[in-house]
């Protein structure tokens, strides 16, 4: 990689991600060399993927080009790469497109769909991790309203319209509360010769409570927001297998669908050479200290949903969500300053800012750590928060047109079929 | 294809461009059963193609659902179809989902880039008809910039710097445009480790002026606005090939270059069963009377870029452009009302509006009949009229906020590469 070498010590971030930008912004004015890795030449704002999959904005509206984020800054330098190997040796990491000496790295991968090892769900099944899966899902939902038109067989044409969303974390819920306001909305004017009525959103849930990580009340509140928008909601259930017609489980219960989304997990995406076992903890996640150092280095670190960071109250490491991936960047990047002027390192306090979802219009759910509260406030709220959390004043302006446009028209228009799923994905 | 037979005459439209939207919402509220057909499921806003390309706008926002542009309509069916064949004799059509009888088929299959049967070119080069092919462009215009920073070869390092576009009509001279100001205002930013001065863009025209369909001073004006901005113009050279590496021409000059845009000229999509000498005539439209009848038919008609209507005005047919296909439709459309009345038909008159382009911030040409201007205004009124001819509010304030926030910060924000072109489409 063509990267000059200055007097500055080098830091390599493998991801542009929430801890990863975090990370880099900290490091920007400082006399260091940050050299940022990441195989898309954006940053994607996972909370509003849904949003993508049902046609409620744009791709572009959620993303930020990198090098944008931090073109000002000198020492700075961007390159769209897969990071392929690390090697803890030779401190130096292997990518597509030729290999890199670090003095410091920080693997901030991030996190990938979690199938349990069970490939045949892997192959059949949508997941919604990235802008390009995002786009496949809206343009097959799409899609299967298209074909199911065409077909005469009510069977087939039931099972192009039933959707089963597995997993009922705040991804899960709030896809399928967007899936059912498209039905109530969009489908009966957009598809005039089809009963719509027959579409089906189903969460299968493995646990007895959707919203997991929040309050009772939180997700009491969001089980009747979704079963008052239509939404069915099987608890206690665990797929089994999905063999792109059928969905199976545990119980009697069997599901005929085109569409699955496979909602229930995510794991650590590790690298090799940091893979192995003395590193690799619960969840495929990357063992770190308080000061998010790997274990048996000082000079490379992990942080956000790569990383396991445990505490008394968080024995299996920190939620994999956006906050603890924004502190550790951001702190990682003040101990590293600190190693630089050979200060002592501080330790990562993780502050708990709450957690919120959204079901649909007017309809949220909030947990502050003193407050917890549903309702139309509660949507405000996670709209607001949501706004001001996206990077870039286009990027707010863009989404914050699109959802008064949607709220006052009862809308999502952007359901275009740009890449066309069957035709390109399937065999 | 499962469409009930009503008691209505059915009307089969192959084509939801302008002149095929501009017909249907004609017939929307009359007593015909219309059918319309699209290999999409959204109308596209061509005009505005090229700032899809150059990351000014998201695709979302110059593309339109056509299912929603008719939603409201009765006795109105859009199947997502590519038509086969055109049986003219049993009056069906046949598509790739099923076949369909019509009483009245409207052809309004617009036009595709025509390469004059120059296979190397065709392979190799990048056209910009539709959004697909737009994200593409912008994928390889941002894929050049990464991959220019990775060679050490300055040869390379300068073909993936240089775009060569060919025909100086008014998409070659918008996208020229958008691309200087690209490397003007965006890449030094974007890539201080590459010295962006050296990207070039070069437009070649076989004739011996650019926007030969507007007026002498346009023509001039655009020239000069182009140089101003850098822009390398070689009139009466015709490019003779280009195998993905060297542009060779029928002169002395070649060009080194990644990238090849062909806007050299479009032909009329033709369907089989149409596409017989007999129907075919320049610029492989379909020969048309001033009814839109096509030759031997009193119930198959053809509107837009795909008919050649010829008059003393025009011998060579109308241009192939938005307006005389959005009128042509909507005559047709009053004209089989006519036809189930009863009633005599009114010959077509293309009512010319006049033209214009835009070359960059400020700068653009307008011809009306009886006044032509360039410069500041008439950049305001080019992006007044594409602001009014878009469909959809929301398409509108999107455009809006992305044109102000364009103009104000200099930028163009969505330069995302989400379908990487090389890895997809490259062997």
């Amino acid at each position: 990689m063509n990267i000059p070498r200055t007097s500055f010590p080098r830091v390599v971030i493998v991801g542009g991600g929430f801890a990863g930008v975090a990370l880099a912004k900290k490091l920007s004015k400082q006399e260091v060399q940050v050299v940022l890795l990441d195989k898309h030449n954006y940053h994607t704002f996972q909370p509003l993927l849904y949003q993508v999959s049902t046609g409620g904005l744009e791709p572009d509206s959620i993303a930020y080009p990198i090098r944008k984020i931090l073109k000002d800054f000198p020492n700075f330098f961007f390159r769209l790469a897969s990071v392929e190997e690390i090697d803890t040796k030779k401190n130096k990491v292997k990518t597509n497109i030729g290999e890199l000496k670090f003095d410091y790295l920080v693997v901030a991968s991030g996190s990938k769909t979690n199938f349990f090892g069970n490939s045949e769900i892997e192959k059949h099944s949508m997941a919604m991790k990235t802008i390009p899966q995002s786009l496949n899902l809206r343009s097959l939902i799409l899609e299967n309203f298209e074909d199911a038109l065409l077909t005469s067989d009510l069977n087939e044409r039931n099972a192009l319209m039933n959707f089963v969303i597995v997993g009922g974390g705040p991804t899960g819920v709030e896809l399928a509360g967007a899936l059912a306001e498209i039905k109530k909305g969009i489908l009966p004017k957009d598809y005039p010769d089809l009963d719509t009525r027959l579409a089906q959103i189903h969460i299968i849930q493995a646990g007895d409570c959707i919203l997991k990580g929040m309050s009772a009340k939180a997700s009491q509140k969001a089980e009747d927001f979704l079963e008052k928008l239509g939404v069915n909601i099987w608890k206690n259930v665990r797929v089994t297998s999905y063999d792109g017609k059928t969905v199976s489980t545990d119980t009697d219960l069997t599901f005929e669908t085109a569409t699955v989304v496979w909602a229930a997990g995510v794991k650590g995406a590790t690298i090799k050479g940091l893979d192995a076992e003395d590193y690799v903890t619960r969840g495929n996640r990357i063992t770190v200290n308080e000061y998010n150092q790997v274990q048996g280095f000082k000079h490379i670190f992990a942080v956000g949903d790569i990383a396991c960071m445990t505490s008394d109250e968080h024995p299996y490491g920190l939620p994999m969500m956006a906050q603890p991936a924004i502190q550790q960047g951001e702190q990682l990047g003040n101990n590293l300053l600190r190693i630089i002027e050979n200060k002592p390192l501080k330790s990562f306090k993780y502050k708990d800012k709450g957690a919120m979802a959204t079901i649909g219009r007017n309809k949220a759910v909030v947990d502050l750590k003193n407050w917890k509260f549903q309702g139309v406030f509660a949507w405000y709220v996670w709209m607001f928060v949501h706004l001001f959390f996206l990077i870039g004043f286009r990027n707010r302006m863009v989404v914050f047109v699109n959802w008064v446009y949607n709220y006052v028209r009862f809308d999502r228009e952007a359901r275009l079929i740009i890449r066309p799923f069957k035709s390109i994905h399937k065999d």
